[in-house]
């Protein structure tokens, strides 16, 4: 531990990851915990949250520590205000909001395109990516999907824009408080990857994505899904559409799927069925981002 | 009471409404209850439901009884198989299902497009905008708009084909149970005409539905819309995206709404906005369905 440079957080809405990092950004220990910044409220609360899930770490008092994500949002401990696109590190860095002698909350970012867009805890992860794969800061599109899905452009080091999708929070509204959901089983069931993509090929046909939902209740109704295949169905046409309407746009050659593997293999499966070869998958880089900003800021 | 001829049931989901008609099918009396198909189980809970709606009706014993709606589902009181199309009146008809000496049950519609779609109770409305108004069962489109919203093309007198979008029940779950919610007012707010446009006019933009329903986080956080003007917004996005793709295929001259007065309102206004003319608007027409199917049954 005698080498310990930083502690990281990768603090979200619902749970709160610490990293212990060292020299190079080498991962030291790893802690986390359920008190996301949604479920904490009042600058105490934080503060005890934080000691909490750095306890037994013994360079605590004299580390920096630099956080990302919900934890700096208007219902987080403190407000930084997001940098708006284009925007790379040192955007990032610049902006980055001191808490107290040792910790600063780092901003989200905004893009204000037909509609404004907005991530908090994406924009360190892409920084992240692109530290461990340089080649996509020279232009790439990296896919970070999720409950809010984001598809970011970069180019020169830079997110120059990017768009949410709600595929994530659409598919766990519509499994669990909708019509489609009374002919799907209650529990999880046994993935059916032909369902998944028998999903993200109606999602490629026309009538728009409120018409193909109801085609869940209808092939369960008239049994031509089996009720254990209707969720991937419905995960299928979710991401399918998510899917064709950032592809209808140019896309850069590089393409990069940042997060959770198991949600990354389904969206590599889906744009395998769009024509598109297998992406770069890249899992966890928010210590690579966090490491990479605090070198920037000169932690 | 002595010219009663017939007691026709618009038998929903959430809600049973009785209407006693005589001679041509005047209503003469109207009754209704919350004791929808989906509120009761067996066939003892639904005969005692229709016992209810129709107390204090002199003539019950010697009238006809017919029903539409999810009364006739798997779930309901009997099961009537769906009528494939394209179907009018005559096909309804046949496929009546006699529960006994003096009641019927009418079928729903399928149509097996591009994916298969289903109706209960939307085909007797419009066999009865038909009747009301002979010059749509030539050629039109019928726009039902409510929680599975129906849009069916009429040619010749039949229902050719039907697609449904599941645009109500979006609204509800989207303005309930999602993070689009904290933004807005819990109960109703003032109406906003402008927000609804500014909605409608979102949907027409590239992006996808996903995508563009991010915006109305958005548009609160930066309070370029005010939390009482997110909901016509959202409603906006969600009937514009309904109408956009429709529109997307020819569609027959004549087009016409039917359902809640306030909805179809709703409905123009955003037609308008695609650059559509008015279309005729017709509240309530499943009783004149009921009779025009019980005269083709021959009750």
């Amino acid at each position: 531990m005698s080498d310990a440079r930083l502690i990281a957080l990768d603090w979200g809405s619902t749970r709160l990851r610490a990293f212990l990092l060292g020299a190079d950004g080498a991962v030291l220990a790893t802690s986390q915990s359920e008190q996301g910044a949604s479920t904490l409220s009042g600058a105490d609360a934080f503060a005890q949250a934080l000691t909490t899930v750095v306890r037994g770490w013994p360079a605590l008092p004299a580390l920096p520590m630099l956080a990302c994500g919900m934890v700096g949002s208007q219902h987080g401990w403190c407000e930084a205000p997001y940098a708006p696109c284009p925007a790379g590190a040192d955007a990032l860095a610049r902006q980055a909001l001191q808490v107290s002698a040792k910790f600063w909350i780092l901003p989200g970012l905004m893009h204000d395109g037909a509609q404004p867009d907005v991530m908090r805890g994406e924009e360190t992860q892409i920084i992240g990516a692109l530290a461990l794969h340089p080649v996509l800061a020279e232009q790439a599109c990296l896919v970070l999907p999720g409950t809010h899905s984001k598809w970011a452009r970069v180019a020169a080091g830079r997110v120059t824009g990017f768009a949410t999708h709600m595929t994530g929070e659409l598919y766990a509204l519509l499994r669990q408080h909708s019509v489609l959901s009374r002919l799907m089983p209650g529990g999880a069931s046994a993935p059916s990857p032909e369902s998944f993509l028998a999903g993200v090929d109606a999602a490629r046909k026309d009538g728009g994505l409120s018409h193909h939902l109801f085609a869940v209740r209808t092939l369960g109704l008239f049994k031509r899904l089996a009720a254990e295949q209707l969720p991937d169905y419905l995960s299928g046409l979710l991401i399918g559409h998510e899917i064709a309407h950032e592809l209808s746009a140019a896309l850069p050659e590089r393409l990069a799927l940042v997060g959770d593997p198991a949600l990354c293999e389904r969206y590599a499966l889906a744009l395998n069925r769009f024509g598109l070869a297998a992406p770069l998958q890249l899992d966890n880089t928010a210590p690579a981002g966090l490491w990479r900003l605090a070198q920037t800021m000169g932690l």
